[in-house]
């Protein structure tokens, strides 16, 4: 058995995991981020939490494969470094080469959306396609591109920004300093933004009360109260729905992958998210009258997809791109 | 000297060039389709269109490499069919076939915009890039993309509609079935389209009074009567660069392309449209912080580029990809 060393470094916790050979995490260890304290101390507790899953795995890091990690920014697979990432206030850190020498093994980094999305690709939704296009509905709209079983960001490793594409631009004002792009619409934050707002205007409906009840409002609240027969909180849903779809068609349009997988929280209302989204991409993509169309599925690993990909970044380097997990 | 033929079929002309290894056009021929005579009519029209380029370039086609067939639709350069053309009419047509045993010579087939990318690519003005898009402003709206050397169309080759992504759900109807594509705001089709509206609504402008000088209302009539002060060109203008630069930045956002090339008739505007664009641009990608960013160009090979781009698809297939054409 072999095994590698999978790191999801994120803007509150570390996580660390060791995986096996079956793209099994054997043993795991979560340190704070803080990244308030500075890059320095940060670097050391992505080294800390690297030798505590090892340690928790009784397998010394000399038996490990390589440590790959899944970084939040502009990551540069080429010359290690993190160019830019405004969640943890790094600027060309040269995280590859200290994590490399404090573990005393090969190092990989990748964007963190990308590393999630190929666990999804190498053992999860999307394993044995070809193509595939990863979304994950966050606190953002992430996306991952795998072509031909490489992960594809453009020629400055800065692209897939999927999230960040206007879908009209009526919309609200986004983070990146445009307006209506898909992330306003579909992602976590905005569907929990689009549903106090429906509440706002709506205080005595069923919806409101749903949110009252529930002591908050979540990405659920809407789909439950549409499931309840509310009228506003169905609104809520399906606006969420139709700017899911065109954002989806879009994508399908210009990649056309074999497969298209969804994550995140909202991935968690299955069948209530997936039958009237595949109706609606089914009738409206450029291919209909294609013999091959992109298949649409739900995400499957979770929140482990961001260890297990980092954990499998060095197969991106060393190995034929197409093998799935459980083939090597 | 080596030689190709490089064949583009269009709905109304198929034209054919022998092209030398410096990618110049030594001679040509041009048939009209006449599409509605049926699948074989033009079959043979095509394989007489390369007999007639090679015979006024005084070159046997035994001295000729291979042919290389630009053609509207979704055209599989695996199999050899095009397997859909709403323009031809065709449906699994074994296009590389029939070419090759006319001609005798090797084959290969390519969607047409593909095909002209191509062109731009090797030859033209995204020559010595790695990754490129060229944007042809047209009837349509059509898309080429080149990564790392290699046409990208997708699991099935229907993919690079970049012109059928929505934009804004509230835009026209567009002839894919969706309201509000890229194509409805910024081909050729759609200007002249906002033009007559333009001119509808205000009948005594400026703007009308051009149309009326010039006959027809052309890609030009809104240009020329921005810049003779006139306040409803401007508007039509100003809307027209709007959505050009709104779907060029999305385009930007996903690839991360080292160029991206403006193609069609529009282009003849050159600093009129390019010097607003880029400053959009400029301004509005995810990237704005990225030291490598997307170079804004016009293309350079004008109608030529169907028929070099044509010539030079066996490069694709058996030549290092990156290669530009005068180092062959």
């Amino acid at each position: 058995m072999a095994y590698s060393l999978g790191i999801d470094i994120g803007g509150t916790n570390i996580k660390a995991g060791v995986v096996d050979d079956g793209c099994n995490i054997i043993a795991v260890s979560k340190i704070k981020t803080n990244s308030a304290q500075g890059s320095d101390e940060v670097l050391k507790k992505i080294a800390e939490a690297g030798k505590a899953a090892a340690k928790e795995a009784k397998i010394p890091l000399s038996e490990i494969k390589w440590v790959g990690m899944g970084c939040p920014g502009t990551c540069n697979p080429e010359t290690g470094l993190v160019e830019y990432s405004n969640n943890l206030k790094w600027e060309n850190i040269p995280l590859q080469k200290i994590i490399s020498e404090a573990l005393h093994i090969p190092a990989y980094i990748e964007n963190d959306a990308n590393a999630a999305a190929l666990g999804e690709y190498y053992t999860g939704a999307a394993k044995g396609a070809k193509s595939a296009i990863i979304i994950t509905l966050g606190t953002g709209l992430g996306a991952g591109i795998i072509i031909d079983g490489k992960l594809f960001s453009g020629s400055n490793y800065a692209g897939a920004e999927i999230g960040h594409t206007v879908l009209n631009p009526n919309g609200d004002q986004c983070t990146c300093g445009r307006k209506g792009c898909f992330e306003t619409f579909c992602s976590a934050t905005a569907l929990v933004k689009h549903t106090k707002r429906a509440i706002e205007e709506h205080p005595d409906s069923l919806l409101a009360e749903a949110a009252k009840k529930e002591g908050r409002v979540s990405g659920r609240t809407a789909f439950n109260a549409a499931k309840s027969g509310d009228r506003y909180g169905r609104e809520v849903v399906d606006n969420f729905i139709d700017y899911l779809a065109c954002g989806l068609i879009n994508t399908i349009n210009i990649f056309q992958p074999d497969i298209l997988c969804i994550g995140g929280g909202v991935s968690n209302e299955g069948d209530n998210l997936l039958i009237p989204l595949k109706k609606r991409i089914k009738k409206e993509i450029y291919s209909k009258n294609s013999s091959h169309n992109t298949e649409i599925v739900l995400c499957n690993l979770g929140n482990k997809a961001g260890i297990i990909g980092a954990a499998l970044l060095g197969k991106q380097y060393i190995a034929p791109p197409i093998k799935s997990c459980h083939n090597t």
